[in-house]
């Protein structure tokens, strides 16, 4: 059986080691795997196909399939990745505060690595190489599991982040690969409080409830996104039609995607019958409360309270016309799953009611929930969207993979 | 049985409007619960004495009935706990920052509650005034759970803290109490995520053992301190020796307690001779290895491998004599509870590299390790000290009941 303890313990134990690692170490260690990958292209491709090949014996959905594949495109965006990341400044040291106390003590706050992150995931295999430059660059050990579909493509670019590591100078045993396809394996893992700092699970619901409810240690989870645009009665109606429009059919199977628009009764009919006509041409399947069905009985089909949780990812929404502001935000805190939500109103008091009231990791005024992302908030490389509400909310780039400890500089100094 | 789910469903409920009191409407809850607590200090005693009387009939230690004790001198402690929270600043709605992007999208982080934080804590009740005032400030619905030693006294304090908020118009829904002594009530509470965002447990190793290991939503642990004192070969013997008896003798039974003091070899035959005189002064017991004890063998008691990981909370004292700087920062990392390690030393280059090296919330230069604590680092009233490495490392004040979200105002931006 893999010993999954001993690679977590190997991982602990260089990981106070990393802290003192020059940003410029850490950043040649990334552009030479980036240089990597390039060069191997093929190779990636060709372990890429082992389990393509496995994934169809396994019958696995055709969206399961393309998640898997690593074509020319998405190596190249690996390899984007590797650079940006270059790209971004350091966390790590950094001195957010500092200040003197009465004695004389000065107490400072300084940003330091997380310590060990474990990345739990499924399908996508760029995932491996997202994780672990994040965790390169912020002096993270990492322990890489992804899903036993992607075992072989995961497993050949874990090879080539640690033969740039080898070729820089960069601890290998800081990149740790679960290379197992045992299920008992992510079990074990999360039992290892006393080597991994933080677990972050990355893939679909039951993965991340699975993990929430085993771990022994602090889990950062990148939960759905059930995302709503509520359409105020002082909404301007372009604003209002551009964004819902946008915000659904853009990019349909993502996390920032709407999947419940909220209408205000006063302004349903006057919004209502072209934005349905707008998701119609667009082949959106709606299904609507009785009040938003009245606009189109026969296109529009009945909802039911499944679909107010449900988040489809996929040309689907769900409509529901309500009479105020408050109910808006009642429904979005009760149904939603605090990712991204937006209002669209020329009204000033109801804008900021919503952007306090709502209980999301990001609320938007007049504009599309589809922006809820690292590169374009300007945090640089993401590791997910966090819906927790602790440790970070919402996109969590590279500062979120430190924390800041206490920094005490004395001369003397004891307690009276 | 005591309805637990009803309880935490209710603190959920209320929580989302407190985000709209106002800073002065918290203050005057404060306040006014300061005076109730002046005004009712008979009552609070009567009630204290039940619990006295029914833990000596249970067989409490005397440690366990002290920490139990509401005394004249506790009870002015609460009431200036409240008055404190008072006059901190309020952290809701704080913009930490606010950013422009190309495309004209304002981005801000705005400091938000937490949302429900579940409090479990064992034997002293003055915490549930503590949590309670640091929730009410920072717009958090707070669940008590008390020991069932204490339920007497937590009773009546969190009746008196709901009549505070009754006359001010503060909601009450939002200050819960577990007012049962099941054991189940608190399995229960662990499981009900969708209702409690945080829970904190405040106790003994087991407590806090059990919550990490059945709690579906985030913990913030306030672990045990294994604090360490390093001794470098560089340090000034006047210093080392002050910091020392400090750190170990000033009060030794709180967290922030030297329980382990390493000695660097060079400097051990210069150092020893006097540190031992002044602890044997002390009555501190001492336990080490065998370098350390060649010192005094009779006094030095052997330490065993146990001692290196012991809390004693008490006049002991485990002694190692160490050959580097390297060894002492793995001796800590090893066997310390990552809570306050200091070095004693006047060379700069080893000063600089403990304080990166060593994994710990709290890491001093020629300072004593006690100081370790919210209200002497300037955060004003703390709920804890978190070990923890996500969220929160060090004294928790009221900024660390709070995360930020993102706002964004936009003018109708969409995804291109």
């Amino acid at each position: 059986m893999f010993n999954v303890k001993e690679v977590a313990k190997r991982a602990k134990e260089i990981s106070y080691s990393l802290v003192d690692l020059s940003t410029e170490l850490k950043n040649r260690t990334l552009l030479t795997a980036a240089k990597l990958i390039e060069e191997k292209k093929e190779l990636i491709e060709t372990e890429n196909r082992k389990d393509l090949i496995a994934g169809e014996e396994r019958g696995l959905s055709k969206a399961m399939l393309d998640r898997l594949l690593l074509n020319e495109k998405r190596i190249k965006g690996m390899v984007q990745v590797l650079k940006d990341v270059a790209n971004l400044p350091d966390p790590v040291g950094e001195v957010i505060k500092m200040w003197t106390r009465p004695n004389g003590l000065k107490i400072g706050k300084m940003r330091v690595p997380l310590g060990v992150v474990a990345i739990i995931y499924e399908s996508r295999p760029n995932v491996t190489v997202e994780a672990a430059s994040l965790c390169i660059k912020s002096s993270n050990s990492v322990i890489l599991k992804g899903g036993s579909e992607a075992i072989n493509s995961n497993r050949v670019l874990v090879n080539i982040l640690k033969e740039a590591a080898a070729k820089e100078g960069f601890p290998e045993e800081a990149i740790q690969f679960i290379d197992t396809t045992e299920r008992e394996a992510v079990k074990e893992l999360l039992q290892l409080d006393q080597f991994v700092d933080v677990v972050i699970p990355r893939g679909g619901e039951g993965l991340i409830r699975f993990v929430a409810e085993n771990a022994r240690m602090p889990v950062i989870k990148h939960y759905k996104g059930v995302c709503h645009v509520f359409v105020d009665e002082f909404a301007d109606l372009e604003k209002a039609w551009n964004i819902c429009f946008n915000a659904k059919v853009q990019r349909p199977g993502v996390c920032n995607a709407m999947e419940t628009m909220l209408v205000h009764s006063k302004i349903a009919d006057a919004f209502m019958p072209t934005m349905v006509e707008l998701f119609k041409k667009a082949k959106v399947e709606l299904r609507g409360d009785e009040r938003a069905r009245s606009y189109d009985p026969e296109y529009i089909k009945p909802a039911t309270e499944e679909d107010w949780y449900a988040e489809y990812l996929d040309l689907i929404l769900a409509v529901r016309v309500v009479d105020s502001l408050e109910e808006a935000i009642e429904h979005i805190n009760t149904y939603g799953s605090h990712h991204s939500d937006a209002i669209v109103t020329e009204n000033y008091t109801n804008a900021m009611k919503f952007l306090n009231r709502v209980d999301s990791a990001a609320v938007y005024v007049n504009a599309s929930t589809r922006f809820t992302d690292g590169n374009v908030f300007g945090l640089g490389a993401e590791m997910g969207i966090s819906t927790d509400k602790v440790h970070v909310r919402g996109p969590m780039g590279l500062e979120d993979l430190t924390i800041p400890k206490y920094i005490i500089f004395g001369n003397g100094q004891i307690r009276e």
